[in-house]
């Protein structure tokens, strides 16, 4: 593909400074880029060494001037870089169209110019938006509506009565309205509980691969808008995740929690039941959130030391309420000994 | 649905108060029933404002009496209303019967009314007892045997030579009789351990969502009787895994682990290779079980504290067995002056 | 089968002690084994109880010689008894051919005797090397590159342009090419960056189930020859694993992390964002490692402890910076005492 810089900066709202004809073919990382290539300098220690680039054409920010390079100012060069970069590669679009190798029940309803790959199984009672794309392999159940724009890629399982709106992506492999873990104690053994809720997952959803997201008992596990979840997530029953929240790989969600808007939940985090976690509330990786999170509070609680240091800590620390009282038994003595050495003076 | 009050009664093996013939339409939880649903109060919380739900019958336990509602008394108001769940939302039955659309080796063994979907492979040499449901795309390997009333979702895959029992429900994604993760170092290289076991699953286990149970290197990984599973769980080879014992989302057993009948491992609790867990045993969230656990034992583990305060305390923790020293040489410097004290005075 | 004990020794390069005609049925567990079975004794604890196995013939270690049985005598008996294994239980070799139930796209280069299970699907343009076994309902996806030897097990998804070595294995539902978890703040919502790279697995490499392995941004991700890795583990975008390198079941590795060769990353460990694991290292299981590791170091972190002290720990830990402060001032105290009691004697 070649695109001529102006145009590129158009396409990013950004000014151009130096050769506006200067035709640009591909994009690149920063220190592998050659002259056909445009890059991006959004931190200052890209900024420092501007001129160490083979980039025929720079992003930076709109406070950056000088340079002999070819530069595009913007307000925030990350996001005219991804701008960019889809520009140059746009999302592949399958062949519209649906195989005949598929099983779709009655009735069915579809949008335009939607694609279903082979052996993509469809359930009864199924509404599918303007341009979706069934990737293959994936199972949809009964009783399910799907909005315009979605993408569901290979291997996905979209069980019975789920609702997804428009713009969603669910990455391959993940399971969208698997029963919630509910069981009552019968004497020695576990009595399901019947999960008669569903899944609703909003507008511009990204899923990542190999998620596990729960139906509700009653009402709905609900997904907001703009959330995105990276891979190997689980989302247990009856959760909310409120708007723009994120999600990173191997979280774990369990059921009946709620989570605020333009939340982080760092990797391998862990939230307890019936949680509530804040808005713009940070948990750190590997955290294990017991008690609710009021908003904007930022947590962590994660550990890693040299193994020799870690066989004598992890003596240590079931002993720290003893040691804290050996420490204030200490302080006692020490204060008498004061008062009577104030005595003795 | 309508069904009688006295009904529901019946089938709850619970006592009505007030209006026998009272037709209740659905269930709701607490606090937004309406007048047509039947709720359940279970516990304290609820029985105080019993008066306050709008529902038109109320699940509670044998012990609570007065009330101006219409109320059912039962022994276990919880296992009632999961009853009463089932009978308003029964599960989905697929129409009985094997698609045109599959895949099936020989010999093949079928008992009656079983339900076969779309795209779903089965190998050689399989027996499915009586309303086996394979939903769409689930593969069955070579020589396995399935007993009656299983029920397996989309997209899981069952490898050769695995045998599973009655009432053994498997959710989407899951893969059982994967390979155990076994290699022997060979120099630089890892040279893998064939795995000749299989993998046993007994009666009335459920297996949550994305789980991944390997087969044995020699003999079985047995799941046991009432075993339920949450999603993404990890199950390696040779573990066996004790009645009625529950495994949280997320939670890791290593190879060759016994645990008990009864535990609990909350979500995303590791154990260590080659360990005992005993009886009645419960894991909490996220704890690293590194030793052997006796029967009836409780452990925890997990962090998460203000980022402020943990960007101090991880630095300190390495420097507990330092701490401790200095804790002891004070108090024995102290009981010298005390001792010299004494001698003063 | 049946194998005469010479042969055996032959396959192992071991030297026989004993009947060198002896014929060997099976191989078992050292306390097991019967009469006909071969085992293996390669630690003390078994070696010392040699004459309590009924086993017909145990594989020893070389120094290991004194027996009334019948012995091989190898250099590394694990490594052997794999091998024996491997010879009464051969990799079950699909039936060569391509079902006539898959869909295959153009080009397609197919080497000999590969096999194509049902409900595969291959998208365009796709190499598939000698003896390639795809099992039922795997999705591969456009401009795929596999090489010989390769066995991909059910429903697993490749997608576009991934490159795949020789004698690679992927266990059932992994997902290999998933975009990374790439977003860029654009106000309150977060803007997709699109992922141009792939994903490259050399030879050699076994990949657990379930696994989730993400496509660079740019350039690939990169799992390099002899890695092997554990069921469900997460591998971000443009994540580098070194040569021999083992990933135990439910690790996580962030984005643009590069591992050494030899690594050991044990279960349930995470690693954050573009940090450095060098050769030789070993990570606990549950440690959270937060800063690069040098070549060779060991970390550990788990935790687990009863119940009832952790309740009192977890109040003491966030303390500890506090508790710190008190005893550095108790030891200042206490050297002024010290002081004044030298002046005082």
């Amino acid at each position: 593909m070649e695109l001529l810089l102006s145009r590129i900066a158009e396409v990013t709202q950004g000014e151009v400074k130096g050769d506006m004809d200067k035709i640009i073919r591909d994009v690149a990382p920063f220190d592998t880029a050659s002259e056909d290539d445009i890059t991006c300098a959004s931190e200052a220690k890209y900024l420092k060494r501007l001129e160490q680039t083979n980039a025929g054409a720079v992003i930076v920010p709109k406070t950056f001037e000088a340079s002999t390079k070819n530069i595009i100012q913007v307000d925030n060069p990350r996001l005219a870089f991804a701008k960019v970069l889809e520009l140059f590669y746009p999302s592949a679009k399958p062949m519209s169209g649906i195989s005949s190798k598929v099983s779709i029940g009655q009735p069915f309803s579809q949008g335009q110019e939607i694609s279903i790959a082979p052996y993509v199984v469809i359930g009864d009672n199924v509404t599918l938006g303007h341009r979706v794309i069934l990737y293959p392999n994936v199972v949809i159940g009964d009783n399910i509506v799907i909005g315009d724009d979605v993408k569901i890629y290979p291997n996905v399982t979209i069980l019975d009565r789920t609702i997804i709106g428009n713009r969603v992506t669910i990455h391959a492999g993940s399971v969208i309205g698997s029963d919630g873990f509910g069981f009552v104690p019968d004497g020695e053994k576990h009595y399901k509980i019947p999960h008669t809720g569903i899944v609703q997952i909003d507008d511009d959803v990204e899923i990542g691969a190999g998620n596990t997201i729960d139906r509700a008992t009653f009402g709905k596990t609900w997904i907001k808008k703009g959330v995105k979840t990276d891979n190997l997530v689980h989302i247990g029953h009856n959760v909310t995740v409120g708007e723009n929240s994120i999600l990173v790989a191997q979280v774990g969600i369990s059921g009946s929690v709620t989570i605020g808007k333009h939340a982080v939940l760092a990797g391998q985090a862990g939230v307890g039941g019936h949680l509530t976690i804040g808005d713009n509330v940070i948990i750190g990786p590997q955290a294990g959130v017991a008690q609710s999170v009021p908003d904007g509070e930022v947590l962590s609680g994660t550990l890693a030391m040299p193994h020799r240091i870690w066989l004598r800590v992890q003596k240590i620390i079931p002993q720290l309420p003893e040691l804290k009282k050996r420490l204030t038994g200490l302080e006692k003595k020490l204060k008498k000994i004061e008062g009577s050495e104030g005595e003795n003076g």
